[in-house]
């Protein structure tokens, strides 16, 4: 199986068990948020680690693969609330709370975060020793202090601190994504944090650059958004050619930052591939 | 120390963790979610059931007991919010939307979650192997299709299953306590799970008569919510002195099913006083 087909099938999985009698509006609203997905960034991120250290059992790792795109997904659809966002579209179609309404979008979200503890919970039954580091690493990178939360909540402070708002907001799960790969391959996990970061940090600037100068027909989502929220962005600090000059320095940092593991140089390659595809082909030649 | 300092210590370590350079907000958030608190009921049910089952490790029952407190705590939040109860007080005082906004709320609720899964997973360190049931039984108490957030949307359908509504919405987070109590201890947990669904069915139907008989001034939230939001409630199913009978019979059900363990005499009578604080003196003598 690929990569792809190992993420759609261990999400699938875990939405089944989900559904089963479960209120159907609910359930419906946990499918709607998970499928169809979109890049799939982070658990590709998590099980390319885990095949460059050399996985010993693809169950574990998938289990933390999912429990990272789980976790985004729900992310997603509480960042879109009207009291946030207040968005009306995601992934090409209606955000959540417009489809399903307010009450199952908060319901869902909350649902989403505890469906990806328990998928990575049943993941690691052949390994139960490496369990309780891949949870922390998760909570970690979805809480407070630092987490997902944490990073949205700073949107809430008159004094935002900038560098700890993007940590928190799009790093940490980056983060969690290529560490919990490591550790669900049984290897330390604290050296990887570095590639996740740097792959998270040059994805929220390509976001940035997408807001800026991406088409919403292709996206899927409205632009304009970072600067009508007067939202921080890479491109008001830096202008868009700037901030692509940033987003390239960063993919290099990202690949030299890989620690010595059995598939360092396939990796290397696959980060740089995958980091291509941050921007759409037209603004990459834009802005080049 | 007495399971009441037990329960306080761990939450407070719980929310020391979580508050480090938190945005400021949300960490004051979090704590005034989680203190002062009610009456523990579910915490201090897991650590009578670990004790009873002659617990070896505190931590881990610790972190067992503070996941589930945290994990009722986040639903609170959540159900006050203005989509669904729009509540203006709770425990006393403001509801938590009303003292920090609903943005805060949102997130105060998620990373509430999320911390009960850190905590567990902090709280096991000496017993790894015990923590994939323990993960798998918060969170089936939690998510879909039979935890809280279930409970919560099935308000959300046409058709009400009442069995299933009131099983998710209280009786599946009592039942964690007890069953996470004893997986805590090292124990089967499966036999614990009527000593829960029966205790919080009994607390549903005090809660039912609380909110038909009760002082809203003693309560700190108000009363008569049932009736206005016309959700079920044995009150309205039985009247007033029915529900009271059902309440004395759900507790004899609870002691009654309590599996053979080290200390079964104690733990019944324990349960028999935990339960004759569910009503006020005033509603238990009136309706006697």
């Amino acid at each position: 199986m690929d990569n792809g087909s190992r993420i759609e099938f261990t999400l699938e999985q875990a939405l089944v068990g989900a559904a089963r009698d479960c209120p159907p509006k609910l359930a419906a609203a946990l499918r709607y948020a998970v499928f169809p997905g979109g890049a799939r960034l982070r658990p590709k991120l998590s099980l390319a680690v885990a095949w460059a250290c050399g996985e010993d059992d693809q169950a574990i790792v998938n289990g933390a693969a999912a429990a990272v795109e789980l976790l985004h997904c729900a992310s997603l659809v509480h960042d879109d609330l009207p009291c946030f966002d207040n968005a009306d579209s995601r992934r090409g179609k209606m955000s959540l709370h417009r489809a399903f309404g307010e009450q199952i979008a908060v319901l869902s979200g909350d649902a989403l975060i505890v469906l990806a503890f328990d998928t990575l919970a049943l993941g690691a039954h052949k390994h139960p020793t490496r369990l309780a580091p891949l949870s922390i690493i998760v909570s970690r990178a979805t809480g407070a202090p630092g987490g997902l939360c944490a990073g949205q909540a700073w949107e809430c402070e008159d004094q935002i601190d900038l560098s700890r708002y993007h940590r928190a907001k799009t790093g940490a799960l980056f983060a969690a994504a290529t560490m919990a790969g490591a550790a669900a391959a049984g290897v330390a996990h604290e050296p990887w944090r570095a590639l996740g970061e740097y792959v998270g940090e040059a994805y929220q600037v390509a976001d940035d650059i997408r807001d800026v100068a991406g088409n919403p027909e292709t996206m899927g989502k409205p632009v304009g958004r970072d600067e009508a929220l007067a939202r921080p962005s890479a491109c008001r600090e830096l202008g868009l050619r700037g901030a692509v000059t940033r987003l390239n320095d960063l993919v290099d940092l990202a690949v030299e930052s890989i620690p010595a593991c059995t598939r360092a140089a396939e990796l290397r390659a696959l980060i740089r591939h995958q980091a291509s595809h941050f921007l759409p082909a037209d603004i990459a030649q834009a802005a080049a």
